[in-house]
Parts: C-alpha cells; structure tokens; sequence
C-alpha cells in the first residue's frame, strides 16, 4: 500500500477493433479489475498492427505509468507481432523460450493438431520476460519489465489477467457511490459544481441515459477517501431533493 | 477522391471509460462510417478529463492525422471542458457562440426546463469554428480546423456523425471479405503468410471465437483493390480446402 496513486495504461494492438470489425470489451474488465485493488487506468490506446508504432508506443507509455498492459497480436499468424515489437522497445532479444515451447507440446500432445512451425512463433518470449499462463490455449503470455503483454480474445484475457493481478502492488482502493435521479443535467449542474469545490479529492461526473422517454442521470463520485466520499454522496442526494426530485443511491 | 489514403483518430474524453463504468461503443461506430468513404482510423485513445492532457493529445494528433474526432466532455457540468481544451489546442478564444444560443433557446422554450448558467455554458465555441447539429439535444458540437468534437452520449453521438460524414473527402473505399472455417489458427497459419505476402497491399488477420465447443475462425482480408481482394479471398478458400475444411464466404 502507498498513498502516491499508482496508474497503468492499456494498449489495444490489432486491425480489428480500429476497422470496427471488432468490439473491444478488455479495457472494461482491465479498468475494473485494476480499480479493485486501486491501481488507475489513466490511458488506453488503440492502435495497429505496425511495427514501429507498437515499439513506439510500448516504449512511451511504459516509461509514463508503473504499468503497461497489451492485448492481442501475440497468436501463431504473420500479424502477430506484439512480442517482438515489445522485445524490440527493451532491445532485448527474442527467441523459443524453454517452458513456453515444453507448455505448447503438453497442450498439442492431447490434441488433433500438431506443433507446427506457426504454433512454435506462440513461444517467441523474450530474453528476461516471466511467462503469463493460460489456462485456456497454452500459448503463454508475458511481462518484460512494466509491460505486461496478454491475449486479444477475451476469455484468455480474462483468465491471464486472473493470474497477474495477485502480482500487482496495488494503491489505495477506489471507491464509488453512485446517486440516481430524474432530474436533466443542466439542472443538477450548478449544484454538482459546488460539491465538486468542497471535495477537490474525489472525481465527480454525472452521464444522462438517453432513449427511455423520461430523464435518467447517474451522478457518479470516485476517490480514495471513503469519509469524503459518503460526505459528498450525501450533499448530492441533498442536491436532487431541493431540486423537487427523489435520489436514488446504488 | 484521392489516392493517398485518407486517416482519422478518434480521442474519447472520459473518466466513466477509464474506470470501467462505461462500455464505449462510439469507436466501432465510428470506424465502420469512416470505412464506409474510405477513411481509415489509424489510432483511437482514451483520456481522463483533465485539462492538460486533453489539450496536449488534441494538438499532437490533429497534426498527424486528417481528421481528429472528439467524443465527450460537451455537457453542461463542470467536468465537461473539451470545447475549451480544443480551443486552448489551437489558441483561439471561446465564447458564448450567438447561433448556438439561439439553438438552446428555441429548444428550451418548449421544455418545463430552462436555460440556466449551466446549460448556456454548452453554447461555449470556439471563435471560428462551425457548428455540428444536434437533433437529439439541441447543444451542438463543433468543428475546429481538422478536429470534430462530438458529444459522448452514443445516440447523439450518433446523429451527430452523420451531419459530419458527407462533408469529409474520404479516399478510396476499403472493401474487405471474410472467409469463416472450423480450423484452428495455427492450421492456416503458414499458408496465410504465404498469400500476405503475395498481396502485400492488403491486411489480412484472422480471429478465433473461443467457447463455442469446436473452432471457429474469420479470415477478415481488407483493401481498396476489389481485384486484389477477390483473388486473396479465393486463395484463402482454397487454402482451407486443402486443409480439408469447407470455407464459408461471408
């Protein structure tokens, strides 16, 4: 535990989710499981499957948060390139790595397909990185330094990630209230600016629902201090009722 | 229409993203309007509403791209300081816009609420800039040199775009073929390479769906040679009937 936030960034390697092909759902779930043990995702970048822009990018963001999360681009096919390019931005040699080669052909052993040469490119790892395992298809993923390098499809996200959050020193947790009304934003704004004043620690937002027929506004508060927070959460729900409305705490 | 291709970024302003609160949808929205005139988005980031970030990241990807795209920070509370940030990007004043006024004053005429401090705020533009319409909620967006600051709210977002989208110069279409089999990535692997590299001009990629109980995978082939990409996709069929599978041509 430290009292200096600590923060991490995500980036999205791969054509798919920048064609609109693809639906990306890992930042949410990366977002949520790193703000239950208080680590900030302070940005998230989506960006293809270039080279120099992946070794660019790994080398920026990773010099900027204590952690850096990739996913995708680490499969058996010629786009899959992330493990090189994060190699590359650490000029670290890439190569098979022993246990992630012996993992491949436990996996492959009990399988109908074989350990081709495009499977063995999943156990490039480079020189000094920790494997990340995965339950799910063997192939591993990594971390070199700060960079943590992960699957694109969600379910082995998910479950890389299962195994890397117990490793990660994590901050003071982040909590969130959150009071609901039927009040439109505009009317609840002046107020909200005011109770944002008072409690300059914590992060307050409020997001209208559209389409429903009727108003619906989540005031959403955020912050490290549960005592500021209730304080805050309990003026916003002093807000909306002299504002003639009903609040709603989730 | 111009041979050199046309590319775009996408910058989502907003805290609700970076915690995991808000699943963002307006990127894949986003990347399949653009795909439709040939604009290709080239990278999509995620930042937290603070000042200096948002107009750094405006200034540094305006200047890369040809068009930069905003989504959030445009409503009438506190937190909501993109127009300023844009405006601060490229050093021009911002003011109550007198069009912009007059929009939220036709609209809130005939609601049971009213243009209060709060909400005029959303009539703040940049000076020179153009408005976007807003057909949902009357506060428009902007366009600002290159960049186009839209709300964050999907359905505005939404209607937003396309006011924007027949006025942008988009490139040459990207067409793009998908060829779905029951083979495991690593089966196809090597011949994909192979036919990569004989279409250097196109982007070829191939994603698994996992948990459906047998293997299923989309060979995605894009580019702006309809000829080029026919004949990629045929090699692609054959391939996967050599591998004994039946591609299907979606």
């Amino acid at each position: 535990m430290t009292d200096k936030p600590v923060t991490a960034a995500l980036l999205i390697v791969g054509n798919e989710i920048l064609s609109g092909r693809t639906q990306d759902t890992n930042l949410k779930h990366l977002a949520e499981r790193l703000g239950e043990i208080g680590i900030r995702l302070v940005e998230a970048r989506v960006i293809p499957d270039i080279a120099d822009v992946i070794t660019g990018t790994v080398k920026e963001l990773s010099a900027r948060v204590d952690y850096l999360f990739t996913t995708g681009g680490i499969g058996p096919t010629h786009d899959d390139i992330t493990a090189d390019c994060v190699a590359a931005a650490f000029d670290r040699a890439i190569d098979i790595h022993p246990e992630a080669r012996a993992r491949l052909e436990r996996h492959y052993e009990t399988s109908e397909h074989d350990l081709n040469e495009a499977r063995l490119r999943m156990a490039r790892i480079p020189d000094g990185a920790e494997l990340i395992d995965n339950p799910v298809s063997a192939a591993p993923g990594f971390r070199l330094e700060n960079v943590y390098v992960m699957a694109g499809v969600p379910r082995i996200m998910a479950a890389m990630l299962d195994h890397v959050i117990p490793t990660l020193k994590g901050g003071r947790r982040i909590e969130s209230a959150t009071v609901r009304c039927d009040l439109p934003e505009g009317t609840v704004a002046a107020g909200l600016r005011r109770i944002a004043e008072r409690h300059p620690g914590l992060d307050i937002g409020s997001y209208p629902k559209y389409g429903s027929g009727r108003f619906e506004l989540s005031v959403v508060l955020r912050g490290d201090d549960p005592e500021d927070l209730a304080a805050a959460a309990s003026e916003v729900e002093r807000l909306i009722r002299e504002l003639g409305a009903e609040p709603e705490r989730l």
